[in-house]
């Protein structure tokens, strides 16, 4: 199990691949955000995205599945209490094939409870050709070594 | 069909309400978030949550889908580029019955494109003892009236 001082500055972790899938883009669109550009292949068409594409919720969640099975599962992480700053820099779309990553950006103990800390982060997705489609911001509470 | 010309700075839409349910929580939690206090009830009553609680992604989610068929499914959304801040303020748990509100911060033609502007966004979830449990701040684009 890892811990908050087994985090440091500049550490990149590697999250591994996942290919995104038209039917689970439309079944997560359908109950979460059903806008036509994401659960309707036609109008999507017409739109200014020219084609269906993943809801960004659908997107951040892909990214922390990633993280949870290509780090956290091992991690002895507490949640978090929000996200910084967000960003879908282009658009996911069906059979992409998405790269996860996660640099530290620092690790600080909690002033207010000793057993634990946070733990500075900056997520990125980039898909098959290399783009990068995605990053987020955000400060993951962890507990420290008991 | 509502454009960026119909909204200004201090309107304010309630969304509806809506009970989250364990089972969707377990589902959601198993497929994206895995962490043991999103996907399983006894490791959850260890926590320091005390029980099972809902996955941010998945809270971020049912703000999303609630804005969707509150407002947005009546609005010429283009998407957005990300978020500009986002809270976890309280835990999220089965049966919790959650009202959501959004709050216009702005709107801004696009200098870029002629046809679409930016609405500034403040998005809230409160549950069924009022307690704020999210808020997010973001700028959607919505098309301007032909």
């Amino acid at each position: 199990m890892r811990y908050l001082e087994d985090f440091s500055e500049g550490q990149v972790f590697e999250l591994g691949e996942e290919t995104v899938r038209e039917q689970e883009i439309l079944e997560f669109a359908r109950r979460f955000d059903a806008q036509p550009f994401h659960v309707d292949p036609e109008a999507a068409k017409k739109s200014i995205y020219g084609g269906l594409i993943a809801s960004g919720w659908h997107t951040g969640s892909l990214f922390m599945g990633m993280l949870v099975r290509g780090l956290i599962h091992d991690v002895a992480s507490m949640g978090a209490g929000g996200l910084d700053e967000l960003r879908w820099l282009k658009p996911v779309r069906p059979n992409d094939v998405l790269r996860g990553r996660l640099t530290v950006l620092g690790t600080r103990p909690s002033t207010k409870h000793s057993d634990r800390g946070q733990l500075a982060c900056f997520g990125e997705l980039f898909n098959q050709t290399g783009e990068r489609v995605f990053y987020v911001r955000w400060s993951a509470i962890i507990a420290r070594r008991p």
